[in-house]
């Protein structure tokens, strides 16, 4: 279980800065929920945004993976801090068809410094009420004070 | 040194999967060069790919990283050969800005069913004529054949 | 939830090829636990094993994750397969004290060819009756048919 | 190209932390060289640290690939620094055969909190004088001041 958020203000917060992400609005996705130490993203399938069988880009379901994953520990962050991402691992399970990908993001250790966020992205297969898994991150991400990137 | 490519057509297969793959071009990723074992790829800043400080999104550089190490991967493979990543691993070692990353994968061991490729991804940082590295992938690709996926 | 093994001698099986591993006596690695998709090891401090600030040095760490995620994917597979780790990647969450770390591997994919697998090592910290998470992996395993490497 | 050693007597340092880590003298590991922003070590082969097929365990190969990371990091670190190793991606390409396994750790970017590091690992195949690359890593380590884990 993460600890709780440091700044009561985390849910407001951290859907100000998944705004500022032009990339979000660009490649449709959306921020479905927040709670400490866990983010949901949507990503709905796009037919510009796919690879060359027709399956979503690998690079554009790891776009949705790396938001959930920094802002599912950003959540946990002191409310004047950034995040940056120093690294991420993807294993791609399944090819990535719609309708839509569900992202989620889920912090595993909040360090003060370098936190481990699991991410998973899955779909509800249609007709068939079951859920796919289809990729998983592993981030580790940096909380950043007071080198003016707030947010 | 990769092995040469076993088909003497690589170059032309390779440009036409990429043309398939409908996200380089929403992302404005374009395909530079193509030699055996190796892809560079390039990637313009565009404010609306960017997340919440302004650089590029980790995820669209990992795009192209992706497919640039995807493709290196291609140029290796048999005619009839689909390429599809198994997972990749990156870390981001300075801000994603323009005007340009220039991206270049490179087979590492292609095997039969199994190849890992690198790629990394650069700036000139303008004005001062030196290259910055900007981010780095391991990929482990697999060669597809037989399902009706060429290309 | 993991399939069924498929071989009804998967726990029989499963031990003796962990008991193959010389490394695993070694290191003083055992094999507490078999299930199908699952497997648990133990791992006990030892100073001839450590790093230089008197923690298991993490390739040590690294080696019984390791393990646990190839076992926990062999449970699954054929009787006459082999596995072989093709990839994997660790996060290092805390250190590797003693007195002995618990490693559970759990399959999250089993492919044909293909299986991804997480691991995670934890301590009870003494005197508190806590769980520490120690480190963690995810691993891409290959199942390999024919080779004449069976176990 | 690495950043000059900022600690003049940074192989006087390197060797005496390695010498330290009781892991390497138990796994046979030795230091056969430092350099600003390099380290090479040796692994000969040992029977009883193989896995089933008789190859050195994976995680064995990444005992050596981890330290040849890190002290490639800790190289270029001032005198008071400790480095912890964050993450680590290892990737396997040949089976870990001997007699013995060269490591080489290289710099890919030096930071003042955070490196990155990669490592190689390959064999001189008797009769034939070729190299063959057997496993890679990159890693991602820390620099550590004030901790009192100096060394």
């Amino acid at each position: 279980m993460p600890p709780p958020a440091a700044d009561p203000d985390f849910e407001a917060r951290t859907r100000a800065s998944f705004a500022r992400q032009a990339a979000m609005a660009t490649l449709g996705i959306t921020l479905e929920r927040v709670a400490p130490g866990e983010v949901e993203l949507a990503l709905p399938h796009r037919p510009d945004l796919t690879q060359q069988h027709g399956f979503l880009h690998a690079g554009v379901v790891s776009t949705a993976l790396d938001s959930a994953c920094g802002y599912a520990a950003f959540t946990l962050m002191p409310a004047d801090a950034a995040v940056l991402t120093i690294e991420f691992k993807v294993n791609l399970l399944a090819p990535a068809r719609g309708p839509v990908l569900r992202v989620l993001g889920q912090v595993v250790k909040a360090g003060r410094t370098i936190s481990v966020v699991d991410a998973r992205a899955w779909r509800r297969a249609p007709g068939t009420g079951e859920d796919q898994l289809v990729a998983t991150m592993t981030a580790t991400v940096m909380t950043v004070l007071g080198r003016g990137l707030a947010g």
